[in-house]
């Protein structure tokens, strides 16, 4: 049967992970997208192009990153951690941010590809979600 | 690059599909976990104990399913289809829905052998979305 993990083990799970669902409200929809992220210390980084999930997150900063860790079907945790949305507007703290990405990511898309070789020419976004609640559930 | 798939393709993919993220809204917060899910007609069937997420649909019944299909990092198709929750409360649907919901995924979660065993006695709820909204995206 699933129990509870202790907010240790969550945060365990959530910085060993590198891909996650990430949910945020549009109007009165949600929205979810899998993204790519990485953890440095309570805040979860990710990048974007503009769309629909910078725009909600615009809006309404609150949103959600849900990861699983799986081992087999009877062998899981899931965690999902809360937070609000900070666009990361400085431009030097914005280029190390993407740069830690791709170091995390080698498998470059075309995207992130051109946007290694010119950070400062893509309009791409990069995010913060400061996370201040966090819980998962395991099955072992 | 990505491209937008037609509706017809996304279709495709949510109805190939057996897991998925599940996107809701609990007051101001998102919320997303991972479910199983089957499709008939232009609905989401799936099936869940009580808890966070099947309170904040009760609510607030605008829900969304996210769907990956994928090969490689390069080759992937990504689905989001948006709908309103419903509750089956008719006790045959209910079961109908439980047992189709049950034949798709023969790897029996604990609570889900118990389920098969006795599908009255536990409190599982079964729902659908219905699908007003898909759109999809993919890199082929």
């Amino acid at each position: 049967m699933t129990r509870k993990l202790k907010d240790a083990d969550s945060w365990q799970v959530l910085q060993a992970g590198k891909t996650g669902h990430l949910a945020c409200v549009d109007g009165s929809e949600p929205y979810v997208v899998p993204i790519n992220y990485l953890v440095d210390e309570n805040c979860i980084y990710s990048h974007s192009l503009p769309g629909r999930k910078i725009s909600a997150m615009r809006a309404h900063p609150r949103a959600c990153l849900q990861v699983s860790q799986i081992k087999d079907d009877f062998h899981w945790r899931s965690v999902i951690a809360f937070g609000s949305f900070e666009e990361i507007r400085d431009e030097a703290e914005r280029r190390t941010v993407l740069r830690s990405l791709l170091d995390r990511f080698p498998k470059l898309t075309p995207v992130e590809s051109q946007l290694a070789a010119d950070v400062e020419l893509l309009p791409v976004i990069a995010f913060r979600l400061r996370v201040d609640q966090i819980s998962g559930v395991a099955e072992e």
